[in-house]
C-alpha cells in the first residue's frame, strides 16, 4: 500500500536525520521529574512483581536498598511483595535501561539529546562486568560501585560534559562500526574513543587526581561502557519515530526477563508482548544453560536503530564471543537482517563489507512475510536473584509479538 | 637447504617469541649514550647530507635549531653543509624514526624492552599530523611542539610507565587488529588503548590538571600516536633475530628518502640498498604526485614484523586512505604477503580472515621467486624542505635490494 509506503518513508527519513549528542549526567529524579520516592522503573514491557524473573526481583530487592527504602534484602522482597514499590517501565518515561534496567530517584543517568527533534533520552552509567546489578547483583559490592557512580562518576561526568558542547553520537558511532564494534556485545572501540574524548575535560574539571584517576581507569578498564550511551542514544533516536499513522516500522523492542514487547510506529505506543526465548550463548566458566534466565532488558533498543546483531557483520570478533558461528560468517547476520528492513544507514557503514549501511528500519510486515525475526546479540544473567551475568549469545525476537502487531496495525489501517 | 631452513625456523621463533613492554619514556642522551652533541640520528639506511631529499634537509636544519646548534634554518643549512653535524642512521643505535626520523640528544624517546631477550629500543614520540618534522616541517609551530614534547608530555609519560610495570605491546596490537588498525598507516585503536591504559597513572602522578588536560587532548587527538611505538616494538622484536648463521629472513627494511635498505639475519649488519620508489597513493587537497618525495622512514620495521601492508586485511578502512582499492580488496594484501613469509603469527590474528596470522619471516629468497616486493602503507611528504605531510599511499621495497642481498647471502653460505 502506498500510505504505507510513505508513511514508513517518513519514519526513515526521522530515524536517519536523528542527531544524537551526549549532554550530560544528572540524578535521575532532575531528568525524569515523574519519578518520585519508592517509584521503580525496569527494562521492557509492564510486569508485575509476581511474574518478575529472578535476576529482575534481585536487582528491585538491591535497588530498594540502595535506595533507603529497606534495610536489607529481605525486607525489601516483603515489601515488594506488599505492593509498596510503584513499578513502571523505563520506556514509559523517555529512559531505557541494560538487562533488569533499574532507574531510580538518586542514581547518576546520562542524557542524550536528538539535536533534530528536541527530544532527551536517559539510561544509567554502565557497571562494569560480572556480579552488578543489570545482571541480578545486589551484595554490598554492587550497592557500593552505585554510590560511587552517583557520588563520584556521574558528577564527574555532568561537569565535564557541561564544559564543552557535548559528545556528538553519531560519527563516534560511525567510527567505532570501522573498528570492529556492534554497540550491544562489543562497546571496545566506542569506550575508548569516549574515553579520549571525555578525559581532557575530565582533567580539566576534576579538583582531585585520585578521583579522577580512578574514574579514568574505570572507564578504560570496562569494555562495555559504551553500551548504556549507546542505548540512550537508540531511544532518543527512535522516539521521533512513533506515531506514525500508517508506518509499520519499529520504533522499541525490550524484554523484561518474562515478556518481550515491541512497539511499532502506527500503534502508538501499544505493547505487542510474548513469552521471551532462551538465547543460544557461550557460558563463562562454571556455567551452563541451566543457570541462564531467558532474554532480557532495553538493550534491544541498539537492534531497533540498525545496531547490535544487525551489525554483526562490522565484528566479526562478536560472533565467537556470543557462539554465532566464524568470524567469517558475521557479514550473514547482518545481509539477513537487510532482509526486514526498508533501508541502510549511509552514515554508519561497515568498510569490510565495502561500505555497506545498517539495515535499518525493521518493518513487521517483512519480519512476518519473511519469518525472520530480528537477531539480538545479548548478555545473559544468572536465573537467580544476586549472581549476575553467565554468559553471552545470540537470541531471535519472538514472532508473535510481530504477528500481533500485524493484526492490529492491519486494523489500524483498515484492511483488517 | 635444510640448514638455512633450520636458521629461519629459529629467526622465526625469536621473532615470534618476543615479550615487546613499553617502559618508558626519557631523554635520547640518557637511553643512547652515545648520542652527542651536534650528532643527528635519521631514518634509512646511511645518507651523507649532499645525497639527502628535501624533507629530511628540512628536518636536519630544524632539528639543529631546536638543539641550538644554530640560531636559524639557514646558518643551520650551511652547518650541515660544512659537515658539521655527524649523521647516522637510527638503526645503528637501537632506534628507529617515522619518515625524516631526527633522534638528538634532548629529545624525548620511548623505550621499548623485550623481555624475553633483555634488548631495548627506542623511538621519539609522534607529533602529530599536517606539519610536523617527521615530513620535514621546521618552523616555530613544529619546534615548540617538540619542545612541549620534550619538556612536559615525555616527562609525564615517563612517570606514568615508571610508577607501574610498563605498556604490554603484544596483547595491545593483538585487540587493535582485531579493531581495524594494521598500525602502519591506521593506528586509531592501538593509540585509544594506550591512551586508556596510561591515562589513570598519567592522573595519579600528575601535578597539573592543565597540563594533564592537555596531555589527553595531545595523546587522544592523534590518531597515528601508536605508530612511534609500533616503531619501537618492531625494532624491539627483530634485533635479537639479527646475526643468525644461514637465516635468510629480513630483520630490518628502511629508507631516507634517497635509498631503501634492507638488512638479513644471515649477513649481519649489511645495508643492501637501491632507490626508493614513489608510492602510488592518494594526496590531501591541494597537492599532487608532483609535490611528492619518494619513500622514506624507518616506519617499514612495522611491515618487517609482520604488520603495515601485510596486515592490511585487518584493516579494510585504510585500504581507500592508501588508495589500495576497495576495502574488501584488503584480504589479498595479507594473503599475497603471506607467498613471501615462512609462517604466521598465530597471537596476531585477523577476525575478518577466521583468524588468520598475520604473514611473518620475509624470506629474501621467496621474494626473489615470487617477484613479490613486500607492500609497504606509508605516509607521503612533501619533497620541499618545511612543507609537511602531503598524502598517503602503498608502495613496494625495490626488489634490487633483495637480489643483492640474496648473492650477498648466497655467498655466505658458500652457495654463490
Amino acid at each position: 500500500m502506498k500510505q504505507i509506503d510513505e508513511a514508513n518513508q517518513e519514519a526513515l527519513r526521522r530515524m536517519l536525520s536523528g542527531d544524537p549528542v551526549l549532554v550530560d549526567v544528572v540524578p535521575a529524579a532532575q531528568a525524569i521529574p515523574a519519578l518520585k520516592d519508592r517509584m521503580i522503573l525496569h527494562a521492557g514491557p509492564p510486569v508485575t512483581w509476581e511474574r518478575m524473573c529472578g535476576p529482575m526481583r534481585g536487582a528491585v530487592m538491591g535497588i530498594a536498598v540502595f535506595e533507603g527504602w529497606a534495610n536489607d534484602l529481605e525486607a525489601a522482597a516483603a515489601l515488594a511483595s506488599d505492593g509498596a514499590f510503584e513499578l513502571h517501565p523505563n520506556h514509559h518515561f523517555d529512559a531505557v535501561g541494560p538487562m533488569t534496567g533499574m532507574t531510580t530517584l538518586s542514581q547518576s543517568v546520562m542524557v542524550v539529546e536528538n539535536r533534530t527533534f528536541g527530544n532527551r533520552a536517559y539510561c544509567t552509567i554502565n557497571e562494569g562486568l560480572g556480579k552488578v546489578m543489570r545482571f541480578g547483583g545486589n551484595d554490598e559490592e554492587v550497592l557500593e560501585r552505585l554510590a560511587w557512580l552517583r557520588d563520584v562518576l556521574g558528577p564527574a561526568m555532568g561537569e565535564a560534559l557541561r564544559a564543552g558542547d557535548g559528545l556528538p553520537l553519531k560519527n563516534l558511532i560511525a567510527r567505532g562500526l570501522s573498528m570492529g564494534d556492534e554497540m550491544h556485545q562489543r562497546n571496545v572501540a566506542c569506550s575508548g574513543l569516549t574515553l579520549r574524548e571525555l578525559s581532557p575535560a575530565l582533567a580539566a574539571t576534576s579538583s582531585s587526581t585520585e578521583d579522577l584517576s580512578k574514574a579514568l581507569a574505570f572507564i578504560g578498564g570496562n569494555d562495555q561502557f559504551f553500551l548504556n550511551i549507546a542505548m540512550a542514544m537508540g531511544k532518543a533516536v527512535m522516539d521521533p519515530v512513533r506515531d506514525i499513522d500508517g508506518s509499520s516500522l519499529v520504533t522499541a523492542m525490550s524484554r523484561n526477563g518474562t515478556d518481550f514487547g515491541i512497539r511499532v510506529s502506527g500503534t502508538g505506543d501499544q505493547w505487542f508482548t510474548a513469552p521471551v526465548e532462551m538465547p543460544e550463548g557461550l557460558y563463562f566458566p562454571g556455567f551452563t544453560e541451566d543457570d541462564a534466565n531467558p532474554d532480557m532488558g532495553d538493550s534491544t533498543i541498539v537492534e531497533t536503530v540498525g545496531l547490535g546483531g544487525f551489525a554483526m557483520g562490522a565484528a566479526p570478533a562478536v560472533a565467537g564471543f556470543v557462539g554465532a558461528g566464524a568470524a567469517s560468517d558475521a557479514a550473514n547476520y547482518t545481509r539477513t537482517m537487510g532482509e526486514i528492513t526498508i533501508g541502510e544507514n549511509p552514515e554508519w557503514t561497515i568498510p569490510a563489507l565495502d561500505y555497506l549501511g545498517v539495515p535499518s528500519g525493521i518493518d513487521i510486515r517483512l519480519v512476518v512475510e519473511t519469518g525472520l525475526a530480528p537477531t539480538i546479540n545479548t548478555g545473559i544473567a544468572h536465573k537467580e536473584p544476586g549472581v549476575g551475568q553467565v554468559g553471552a549469545g545470540v537470541v531471535r525476537a519472538p514472532m508473535a509479538c510481530f504477528t500481533q502487531a500485524l493484526e492490529a496495525f492491519a486494523e489500524s489501517v483498515g484492511v483488517s
